[in-house]
């Protein structure tokens, strides 16, 4: 495969955290078969940014797009993320890097998110 | 109004963190109207959860729900939340208070932010 979607996520020291992130790798790598579907993160969680990419890299693959699995743009995404994609480009100049919006920015992902909230009041759990 | 709806956030530095949040919550309140939609964050941001639920009880609010808008289940939801909750009924001793599962972990969320994930390799940002 010569194209990946990296679901770019924070990491937390709980294990459990990562649980919704793996499903969305899961679904998402479903629909995408001809496309490496791959998780990192941020701090805490392994494998961080770096390595995820140098690994597809290694695979041969020669675009990636970054979709940052994140609700608010934050300075994770306002500065962070920006310079780990400056280091990629740096270290794999054959690379083609593309990042994405939050996937909180998404207005289908705020509608879903809007759908949760009114059902949690008409049905608390 | 007697029911309230708590959008719990993290919080953050950057004051653009909280635009999507925001949205959040003027769409929710949009489609419930005989309910007090309001944000509310564990750190860094205000107001803080308790002081947010302690303005709804002065203002007669007699049923809170908590949704914690975050994606996965890390320490803030499994260990700070249930403590601010407990800390809640302790001081609200009238009030009932839902505490929802995260956005995150909702079928809907994750289908849409599927959808997302799949769009952004179709067509890059």
């Amino acid at each position: 495969m010569t194209k990946a979607l990296v679901l770019f996520a924070h990491g937390a020291r709980a294990a459990s955290w990562a649980a919704p992130f793996e499903r969305l790798r899961d679904l998402t790598a479903a629909r995408l078969p001809d496309c490496a579907v791959r998780l990192a993160f941020l701090e805490l969680m392994e494998p961080r940014l770096p390595e995820a990419v140098s690994s597809l890299v290694a695979e041969g693959v020669e675009e990636v797009t970054v979709v940052p699995v994140f609700l608010g743009q934050g300075g994770h995404l306002l500065r962070d993320l920006p310079m780990l994609a400056d280091g990629l480009r740096a270290a794999h100049p054959g690379l083609r890097l593309n990042v994405a919006g939050a996937v909180g920015e998404d207005p289908g992902v705020l509608a879903a998110m809007t759908d949760y909230c009114v059902r949690s009041v008409a049905a608390p759990e």
